[in-house]
């Protein structure tokens, strides 16, 4: 069931396929029989027996069985190899000989793990893809809706809840970018023998391994199994991806608070309640998000601990990482699929919004106020001067705006000029025009210069 | 399953099934049994009722039903609380009101964690037991076992084996003091409704709670929900023990080297194998020791960081530490059942001892050769005078005794004298002595201070 | 100077200070002066050399040069020592000789950090001291004053400010407890020589350990130089403070948002001001601690990483400890004095807490109004009553008791049960008494178990 | 002075005067005279302005000073903008009112750190190339030489020294690519203002940012004040080079035990010495990147868990972000230049090696041995035919060829074969082979598929 409990709601089903133990057991088979082919292709092993140890990759396994097994033999590889070895042998007696010709337990081991990790990516592209489209859309539906801009959780200006969106969407591009290129590097076929030198291939090695490879659909390289560096930059690329998705996250339930109320995940039956409180509807999506935060990074860290391994094979490190890498992959993917289920129905109270601007008084604007004496007065001195009028204004006393207007400091200020600088519409077009221009950038790019102005 | 093949591997078959699912969700409905046996007793909720909810906490719960209801709802006790009302609605449909009653899916969640983790501790307690035996066995055995210590990875001065192995023994009986202490800190009721206060229990909160504690066989508390400092300070308790058990692990593995061969694991069929190399004998119980080491700092940091549990109920970060807290007992009880059972059949080479100090040429005495000549010469020159002749040993000039005994520096150094410092069976005496009565201590001492001088 | 720049914007200049060079040379000396003097009460040193090597500990020593030199050497303690034995040589050629006699490298350099991080621990102890108070004081106050209980960020029932706070002072005061008890385990003399086993001394070893303590004030035990179990299980405890510290924060900050505006941190000349917005008033206490909260787990882990030390003396571990140990303090401090400050002055709109309450519409009462009518028609039946009035009243449609009021399911429940549940200042009141029942049970509780009902 | 007394000893002078507050600042106001500069070309500043905020730029600031009052604002750009507003004021009192204009805070704090962040790189960049060279030299002077490769800490068959240095070139290669490709991406100015839409500079923000990424050598790009992917993305790049570089190191201290004895790092003066054992020789090179890899795991994982960053500014997390970032550099750095250094001039003892491989008796052979049958007999039957053999020879029973020669189970097999599998010469030859060309396509590569074959 590849997690406990409580990390399993936390995770997609189809994540939790793609690293369940039938999974990695038949990638581990697929990688046998590729041997397999790939040594008869090269003369080494004779066909028929390579076709027996192909048809035996077929038959179930007792994984359980194989786990106990694991725990002395210190791999799965070695008692999956002997059962493997006795389906041939029942077969034909002759072809057991052949099975796992000059491969090693983390032969068979990485690159089955290369393998569902693969499919483990696709699904992330998948929603991955899900998710910025629906972002782009919302960005876009809302470039000037206008919304506080807050910063150290204080309301700081008006900006429009497309340009909040649109700054959410950027590291998702620059993560598709960044986890495509860090999978081109990391999956590829682990084939290296006992001690990496495929020294029982003699000549042959190369033309097996490429033909391993090529029959797998990963890319042949040389062996990387004390080498952890691709492997584990792209766990952590994950990482930084989950990252990414627990500010959003963050940011969706900062902003469904109760009393900002400027949006809410989708309502559904059974989603979202309290077993207490009726009136309750929770942000589970962002929940998933913030929950894939805390925990990547302890996980990439534990693939980053794990690197020291030692002289030409791990003792530790490296079952260590092989036990850590799953939950990347479960909590980045439930996280995804959580966001991009729950901003495709994102619920925006555009009104909310825009009362939450008027409540601030215009003390949002106040930048923008004291950027209309600076010049004459300096800026220190209009900093305070308009910080004095917002004190008052946040005590109630006033709007700023009304208060600028009466204050001597801005006697030779125009009215259109202080209109224009308290002005929210205003201020979210602008803030929505930037925003959308930096989304055609972003989208409209091929690399990570993507963002370059 | 509990979790993912390789981290299954690397875990006892006992502790996966503390923490399966069917074990937590049967401690929820123990929670939920107990909370109405107590309500019933304090008169909130009717007899019947109660003994209706608890004959429907034995019925069947299809759990992957759960956890994908889970994901909607947020909590897992959500559809649990659902599933089981419909349970006793079916045997009674008056006393399907009561279930749950005051309760809050934190309240059910928590407590049955508390349940399952006090399992999970007597099982740690009995194996840690179980290694400390063997390894004071073992120490007393090898007491006066000459053996190099080494510092920095390099050959050090001679002590005993029994020293050595003593010295594995200290933080394991103060592991289990502390994990003690800590346990006794945090086992304890989560009940507090709602918010925290109980509310919905009126003026009998509090005797409902100690009744509940008391059904369940734990400690009535005040509520924890957000301050999860006692059952974060216990996961940490737990990684701890990882750190020692990984040292042990690495030591043994050091020991079992082949250039070094001082100990070797048990052997056994199908025991630490190579699925390439018929020679290989792998240390595979320092290999589950060496890889908790390696994951469980990672795991407790994410308990750590899941502390920031906002207002009155988290965001993602209780449901973080939830999905990691598993892992630390199946990584710390792997290695401690793999260094229990490697340990009290541990083979000792006593000869390879002796021989890995012969081959020093008496270079690990020349701290004690320094000493000899130290107040008559000055430290830093004893030091200088000995480090040239060691070199000059190392480099298979001479025994460094040999090389001592005509160096004009020790010409007033009597031989009976040089002769003790270099006595490896007396170096090796001396340190039994020392670490015989450094455990008769510690084993005696009920607390802490054991390790008091 | 200890830290980088921005890590030391988020450290007091007091816990700079401890683990400044200047302070860590001085009792690294102060280390080499106890065991000169130790070594002369029990005969192994002569007086006269003693008393040369304790009054050249008093010399002015080029930290800068010592590092540099511990580069090459692998420990700060070989320059150290070096420096010392020339300082002591000038003086008296002949007591040179018995400079750091039996000792080693690693017993300074751990005894050093055992007693700057006393230092430590009195300054957290005082300021935690100070927060406890301040929190205590305002729990008081602030009793049965009503505000919104928040779960998962949203709004869920009514409570009282001071119960708010006292749960913060719970997990404060338990930290108290329990950092004390780690302290009391960890702060002990690191004396064991070359491998630990005090060899050079002898005999006279323990004695000699029992005196070097003694003069240092501080616990004499076995040596724990590769068995780091004592002194990380206090690391943690200082990482798990930390946790507390940064709910407290976030709490804080969230409580301080400008649409929740229900705290405010202390104004005050330069304090939380913003280089570009003149309105802005951030929440600078609340950012330490949440920065302590991000930053401590990773310190922790780092520590617990550190524990796999080989053999007799680890290498690289060690030396990453030694490095990574001041970090805990500087952010626990700085998180502490940060909120000791603010809290002490923490300014508390009250009247918003109550329109907080207010805007919701009587929503927050809905598992009340729930209960009053489950007895009669099942507990699910209704919430799903009172949950879609409560979706009427969070649409405007009315303030839920009045939708109560008329809806037939409540027909034959009395005004005044409905009144009373939707009672806040009762609310508040209940979760007052509760609050400072638990706060006095704590507060007169010696042990953890104050949390005991 | 940038770390603490233990992390400067594992730092490099260079790094840590890169990071040094004396830096940071300049770098900052580095960005504050190029903000003016720009705003002067596009006429938002007087020139005349420009020129007096360029001059004030080199004065002398008072760090210690701006460390305090960061500690009330919440930021060290406040005071540092104040201070340099004041040194205008005093040369121009209209320019004053045209320092830092349309900036915030985390556009000088943020800049600054991608500014020395660059240098940090260079000099990684630098001492990697001079490891790689060492490296490179060592592997193709040793790419025949005979070593045993040790697999779980076991011996497991013979190889070429050349094999195992280079398999410790690949990664570094590598690391060489992605960190120069996450540079470019994570080199870029932030320029934002007050919530990232550069709304103070209006329409001219974007030809504002390009001058002033201009002027400062850095990419322009759009703002990443709480999208910090790139970001993180270059510090785990360097996380990953720790990991790489911890696994040689620890290597190099595996072969340099005693007991192994193949390398030693170089001597020298006040190198790797013992304060009590005048013979000892560390490998302090080994030593610091060991404690790198230790330690860059838990940084990386900070700055992974510090993106969670609220909305337009994060509280807490952004600035545990800048408090951790300098360590993983000085770490990366101290462990590149000690084993760029120790590399360059390791001692390796070919005999030793040799002999290591004859002590094992031919066992490191066997899956040769056993392939020479396995085609007869079967693998299973093979390996276990030999691996009794095997255990033979270990127990010093006679060498593993001569037991084979005489075993029944090999009488169809020729003698020669049976020299051939048995060959150290001919297998480390082919192991340097296979190792030779594998660094030849490698370091012809011009990406990352440098390693596929």
């Amino acid at each position: 069931m590849t997690a406990s409990l409580f990390a399993r709601t936390l995770a997609s089903e189809a994540m939790l396929d793609i690293f369940s133990d039938r999974a990695i057991v038949a990638a581990m088979l697929a990688f046998e029989a590729a041997l397999a082919e790939a040594e008869a292709d090269e003369g080494i092993v004779p066909s028929d027996a390579a076709a027996a140890i192909v048809a035996a990759t077929g038959a179930e396994v007792d994984v359980d069985a194989l786990v106990v097994a694991a725990r002395s033999a210190g791999s799965i590889a070695i008692p999956l190899v002997k059962t493997l070895t006795a389906a041939v042998a029942a077969r034909d007696p002759k072809a057991a000989a052949f099975v796992h010709w000059g491969g090693t337990s983390q032969d068979v081991v990485d690159t089955a793990m290369v393998l569902v990790t693969g499919r483990a990516l696709d699904l992330v592209a998948r929603d991955l893809d899900r998710l910025v489209d629906a972002l782009v859309e919302l960005a876009r539906a809302h470039a000037a809706t206008p919304i506080l801009a807050r910063t150290l959780l204080q309301p700081a200006q008006v900006v429009s809840f497309g340009f909040k969106v649109g700054a959410w969407v950027a590291p998702l591009v620059r993560a598709r970018q960044r986890i495509a290129r860090a999978r081109d590097a990391a999956l590829k076929l682990q084939l290296g023998g006992a001690v990496g030198t495929l020294g029982a291939l003699g000549a042959k090695g190369e033309a097996v391994a490429r033909r391993v490879a090529e029959r797998l659909g990963i890319r042949a390289a040389d062996p990387w199994h004390v080498q952890r560096d691709d492997w584990v930059a792209l766990g952590c690329e994950v990482a930084i991806l989950c990252g990414s998705l627990a500010k959003i996250g963050a940011d969706i339930a900062l902003l469904a608070q109760g009393e900002v109320g400027e949006v809410a995940e989708p309502a559904g039956e059974g989603r979202g309640g309290s077993s207490a409180m009726p009136q309750k509807r929770n942000p589970v999506a962002a929940l998933a998000a913030i929950a894939a935060g805390v925990r990547a990074p302890q996980h990439a860290a534990a693939l980053l601990a794990a690197m020291r391994q030692a002289h030409e094979r791990g003792l530790g490190d490296w079952q260590a990482e092989l036990a850590e890498w799953p939950s990347l992959f479960l909590e980045a993917h439930g996280a995804l699929v959580a966001l991009a289920d729950a901003t495709s129905g994102l619920e925006v109270d555009t009104v909310r919004m825009r009362a939450n601007v008027a409540r601030q008084h215009g003390t949002v604007f106040a930048e923008a106020a004291a950027a209309l004496i600076a010049p004459a007065v300096g800026k220190q001195k209009a900093s305070s001067v308009v910080g004095a009028l917002a004190g008052r204004a946040a005590r109630g006393e006033g709007e700023l705006d009304a208060l600028v207007r009466t204050d001597p400091a801005f006697a030779a200020v125009g009215a259109d000029a202080i209109a224009a600088a308290f002005d929210v519409d205003a201020a979210a077009r602008r803030a929505g025009e930037v925003a959308i221009a930096r989304l055609d950038r972003l989208l409209a790019a091929p690399t990570t210069s993507g963002d370059s102005r």
